[in-house]
């Protein structure tokens, strides 16, 4: 039997019938519950400190996280031990996320909540839809294609954009490469920024990106905050240029009385992308698949690194 | 050549090259610009008492509306003219706020604003997304079925009604009739209405309808405000049993000082359903559509009645 810790209890009896594993609840906190645990799930919200107790585990093989980020974890990770990430699991959620802020930014919405605050009817005419927009999606992984996936029953144009250019998929005809972004901007009315934050997108999304873009264009950031230049973006709608919706901001959390919070066409959600009910029953699944392929020993299938190597 | 009469001049100026039509600019004001006039198409804002000059045209064979509703000409219709509504135009437009409004009420867009209004990183955890959701589109006419193509990708499950049972289509297996609503109401999250407003859907959505929905379910309507009991919306609203988005209401518009506006758990929008930059371009493809067809002696596709009959 494999024995696997796992952070909860609803989790652990939701895995009890997976053959060959034995799932035993543990957050890291306290004395190991079993000596021989082979596999460990870290708690998801936590601090990565509780990895030192990694070490003390003789028989631990792997680490499976349920986020998609994994540079938290390295240092902890003993010699020889796996780290499986959890990719995939906030898809949905955060996908979900990028329409729900785009539609909102352009349909009006915070424009409804301050009328109804103010308890009148207010009328609100002329919004831009979402259809007959050219969307240009910055960032075509996974959840990119999610992303695109939602777009394209909207009546939308859609442009993707990754690091290196390819061929396309169901979804779109081709995938520029991040160098056509300055001929690529002018043509866009909506940008959807779902890139990871590496050397080569931070602050990608500078004064002189957001000048390529054209009067009254949205940009929204479901990827991280450092992809954009916050001071340029902040001229931009407080000049009536540009509108932004953005779960995600530099520095973040946005300290209070930060201008940007009360520029007008900015529409801020609070680091919410991935934090939906959609997390759950999916980090559920992803364990339940991981784990399973495990114990029938064809290993973890989302491994990014082995510790020592 | 066909001569129509057309209420703005850039669509005259786009329909003349339609062959065999002659577009004239008239909003129904003043002396009609052409004695021949065979088509007139109503400006699709502005009083219908305009219409009281369809009379004095003596060459009139057609009106063509841009509204889906067409009661209101019915009245001013000479005998033997046709009556073309302007179904379609606004089916973008309303299923696109539909979602806007789901999405918004599920992943919590008011408070987002709310804490943006205060100025503060407000944590806002846990939020329903809209993938896993068992949604009830009530109505599944044109409209409904927009709605249901935009809800196809967002991981929920859906189950459609209309006025009566019906085979499915690509979007939904089977459409049940609105007798089975009672058995369907405890199994839904989200009900979304976009029914017409009839005798039989006048009030569908009372005390009872509501009391069968789960606690924590959202009701959003994009139909007519007159197809929900708001006293009774309200009364589940306020006792936080149930959450509400609204794009119509009844009275409409909602009075100053309206429980309804500061309602916990209500999002109310002004009813701009239709009102986007979506309705333009496909407003204008109607009328190019329907005078093309009429132009070449095909008649127009979307008669609803013929005066006098």
């Amino acid at each position: 039997m494999v024995v696997a810790s796992i952070p909860k209890q609803t989790w652990v009896d939701a895995l009890a019938d997976v053959p060959g594993l034995r799932p035993v609840l543990w957050d890291l906190t306290g004395t190991p519950p079993d000596p021989d645990i082979e596999i460990v799930v870290p708690p998801y919200m936590g601090s990565s400190q509780r990895l030192t107790v990694l070490a003390e585990l003789p028989g631990l093989r792997a680490v499976q996280l349920l986020t998609a980020g994994y540079e938290q974890a390295v240092e902890y990770l003993p010699a020889g031990v796996q780290l499986a990430n959890g990719a995939g699991v906030h898809d949905t959620s955060t996908a979900e996320l990028a329409l729900t802020l785009t539609l909102a930014a352009l349909r009006g919405v915070p424009e409804m909540v301050k009328g109804q605050l103010a308890g009148s009817w207010q009328r609100l005419a002329g919004r831009p839809s979402l259809a007959d927009r050219r969307v240009l999606l910055v960032g075509y992984g996974a959840i990119g294609r999610a992303v695109a996936r939602r777009l394209s029953t909207f009546e939308v144009s859609l442009t993707a954009v990754a690091s290196r250019p390819r061929h396309g998929d169901d979804l779109v005809s081709r995938v520029h490469g991040i160098d056509d972004l300055p001929e690529l901007l002018p043509e866009h009315d909506v940008v959807i920024l779902i890139v990871p934050l590496t050397d080569s997108t931070r602050r990608l999304v500078d004064g002189r990106f957001l000048g390529a873009l054209p009067e009254g264009a949205l940009v929204v950031n479901v990827a991280r905050g450092a992809v954009v230049d916050t001071d340029a973006l902040q001229r931009e709608c407080a000049a009536g240029r540009l509108l932004a919706a953005l779960d995600v901001t530099d520095p973040e959390p946005l300290p209070d009385g930060h201008p940007l919070w009360s520029t007008p066409g900015v529409l801020i959600s609070p680091h919410v992308g991935g934090a939906s009910t959609a997390f759950e029953p999916r980090a559920l699944a992803l364990l339940r698949r991981e784990l399973a392929g495990y114990a029938a020993g064809d290993g973890l299938s989302n491994v990014v690194l082995t510790g020592g190597e």
